[in-house]
C-alpha cells in the first residue's frame, strides 16, 4: 500500500491536536501554513531541535522513542526558559513508508504531546535519511524568562536530578546485545528523557539563570558562565553520580555525558528561602553543586583545590 | 580548523537579523529558545519545509542556492496565505564542516532574508546527511488569510507566472554536463524560485482561495478543489507554457512539474474589477486558466471537451 504525503499527515498526525480546547490555534494542519495567536499579556518562546539517526539516537531505536525524544528535547529547551509549551511543527524525513514505524512514531508523539496538551499545527513529511526536527513554541508572561546570561556573582548553582544516566544508558546499548533489567532504567533515560517543564515554571521569580543539560553538565554550565560573564566553581564531592558500580565512569558521565535534559540554575542569596520551599514541595532531587564567582571559567574543586576538568561536552562536529 | 556548533552559529548565522529594527523580537539566537511577540491586532502564520540533498535539490547544487531555495519555499507558503513574513528558525544538518560551503550558505540565506527584513531567531546546526528545515512565521491582520478551502462555484481560477519552468530546469541539469545560456534561466527558476509574497498580500480581499504550486499545477489545484468541496475546470489552451521547443514536454511540465512556487487563486465575479486593477499594476503575468464548478475533481478541457489528465504531481513517496 502506498501512502502519499498528504495521507500520511491525515492518517497519522492530524489527530495530535487539542484544537477544540485551544482558543489560540485558528488553523492547524492542512493548509499552506497554520494560524495561531498569542494572548495579549504573553510572549511566544520558540525553540527547535533536530535528531538524526545514528547521531542523536542509535540505529535500532524504536519509532516510539525517536518521536518521544524529539519532542522531549524541545520541551526541555522551553523548560529552561520557564515557558509553558503550547504547539509544535514537525519535519519528518524517512527513507520510505513503513506503516508499523509510522504507527509507533505517531503513538510516541501523541503520548508526550497529550501530557502537555500540545497542538501539532503543521509540518513537512518527506523522503530522505531518517531525521526529525521539531519546532516548539510556548507562552511566557511579560519578560520573566530564565536566561543563560543572568547569573550573578554570589548565586548558588543547583542541579535537578542526576546527570550521566543517559550516557551510561548509551554505553550499555553500545556494549551489550541485550540489556539486563538493572540497566533498563538508564536506557530509558536516554530514549525517553524527562523534560523538567514543571520545575522550569516554578523557578520563575526564584532562579537568576537557567540552562538545560543537553551537551554535558560542565559544557552547559560553561555556557551560563560565558553568557553571564562570570565564573562557576563546582564541588566535585557533591555532584550526584549515576548509581553504577564503576565510580570513575560514573563521574565522567556525570560531568560530560550528554542527553540528560536536567536543569542547572543559579539562585541569589535573597531567594534561597523561596527555593527551599520549592524543594520541599517536589519529589525531584535538587542539589546545590557550586557557586557563581567573578573569575571567568568553570572550576571543579575537591576540598577547595582545583582538580582536572575537561570542559568539553558533547559537540556534534567534534565527534566525527 | 575545527568549529564547534556554537561557533558556527556565532560566525555564520548570528548576523542574519534586523533585531534592532524588530520591536517584536525580544531574544534571538543564543539561548535555549527565542522570545518574540505578535502585535495585538495580528495573528501569527507559521509554515515549515524541509529540503534534503538528492531529493529536493540535485547533489551538486551550490550552498548559496540551497539556502536561498530553503527560505524561498517557505516564503511561498506564507505568500499563499497572504501573510507578511517576519522571522524564521533554521535546522541545518551537514556531514561535516566546510567553511567555504557555510560561507556560501549563509550568504544565500542573508540575501533573501535581507530582501524581506527577516530575523533568524534560532535554530540547530548538527551533523547528519545534508538537510535544511526552515520554520517561517509571518503576521496577518484579523482572520483574513487566503485558504485552500474557500473557493466558491463560479469563481474564476488564476495563475501567476508560468509553471513547468523549474521542471525543465531540472531536466536540463539531468541531461547535460554544461548548461547553455538559453537554459540558465530555467535552472535559476529551479534553484532560486521567486516567492510571490507581494502578490499574496495584494490578493487579500480579492481572492477567495489560494495555494502555491510546489507539487505541480494540477495536483495543487486538486488540493483547492478537495478542500473547498468543489471541482475545477481548466482550459488547456490557455495555460501558459514554458518557452521551450518541445511543446508536448512544455505541456507536461506546465501541468505536473513541481517546484514552481507560483500562486493559483480563485476570484468571485464580484471581485473581478478589483483583480483587473491589481493586474494592471503588476508586471507579473496573471492568467485566467479556468473556473470553479460544482462537480468534484479537476477537468482539463480542450474546446469544451475533457482531455486526458494525470492528476499526479510531485509526491515525495511516489518517486522512490
Amino acid at each position: 500500500m502506498s501512502l502519499s504525503e498528504f495521507n500520511i499527515i491525515k492518517q497519522y498526525f492530524s489527530s495530535i491536536s487539542t484544537k477544540e480546547n485551544s482558543p489560540n490555534i485558528h488553523l492547524g494542519v492542512g493548509d499552506d501554513a497554520a494560524i495561531v495567536s498569542t494572548p495579549e499579556n504573553k510572549k511566544l518562546v520558540v525553540c527547535t531541535d533536530t535528531l538524526n539517526e545514528g547521531i542523536h539516537f542509535p540505529l535500532n531505536t524504536s519509532a516510539y522513542d525517536i518521536a518521544y525524544k524529539a519532542l522531549a528535547v524541545n520541551l526541555s529547551d522551553l523548560a529552561a526558559m520557564g515557558a509553558t509549551p503550547k504547539w509544535f511543527a514537525l519535519n519528518l524525513s524517512m527513507p520510505g513508508i513503513n506503516e508499523d514505524w509510522l504507527t509507533g512514531f505517531s503513538t510516541g508523539l501523541k503520548q508526550l504531546a497529550g501530557e502537555y496538551q500540545l497542538d501539532l499545527i503543521g509540518g513537512d513529511t518527506t523522503r530522505g535519511p531518517l531525521s526529525v526536527s521539531i519546532t516548539l513554541a510556548g507562552h511566557i508572561e511579560g519578560v520573566t524568562a530564565l536566561m543563560r546570561s543572568s547569573a550573578k556573582v554570589g548565586d548558588k548553582v543547583y542541579l535537578s536530578g542526576c546527570t550521566g544516566e543517559a550516557a551510561y544508558g548509551l554505553a550499555c546499548l553500545s556494549s551489550a546485545a541485550t540489556i539486563n533489567d538493572s540497566d533498563k532504567y538508564f536506557v530509558s533515560r536516554l530514549n525517553q528523557p524527562t523534560a523538567r517543564v514543571s520545575l522550569g515554571l516554578s523557578l520563575l521569580g526564584i532562579a537568576n539563570a537557567c540552562i538545560d543539560i543537553s551537551d554535558g553538565l560542565v559544557a552547559d554550565i560553561a555556557h551560563i558562565a560565558e553568557a553571564s560573564q562570570c565564573g562557576i566553581e563546582l564541588d566535585s564531592n557533591i555532584i550526584p553520580l549515576p548509581a553504577i558500580a564503576d565510580k570513575e565512569q560514573a563521574r565522567q558521565h556525570a560531568l560530560s555525558g550528554g542527553d540528560d535534559y536536567e536543569l542547572v540554575f543559579t539562585v541569589a542569596p535573597a531567594r534561597q528561602a523561596a527555593l527551599k520551599q520549592l524543594i520541599s514541595q517536589t519529589d525531584l532531587p535538587i542539589t546545590c553543586i557550586g557557586e557563581v564567582v567573578a573569575a571567568p571559567g568553570v572550576l571543579l574543586l575537591d576540598n577547595g583545590r582545583s582538580v582536572g576538568l575537561s570542559r568539553t561536552g558533547y559537540e556534534h562536529f567534534n565527534n566525527k
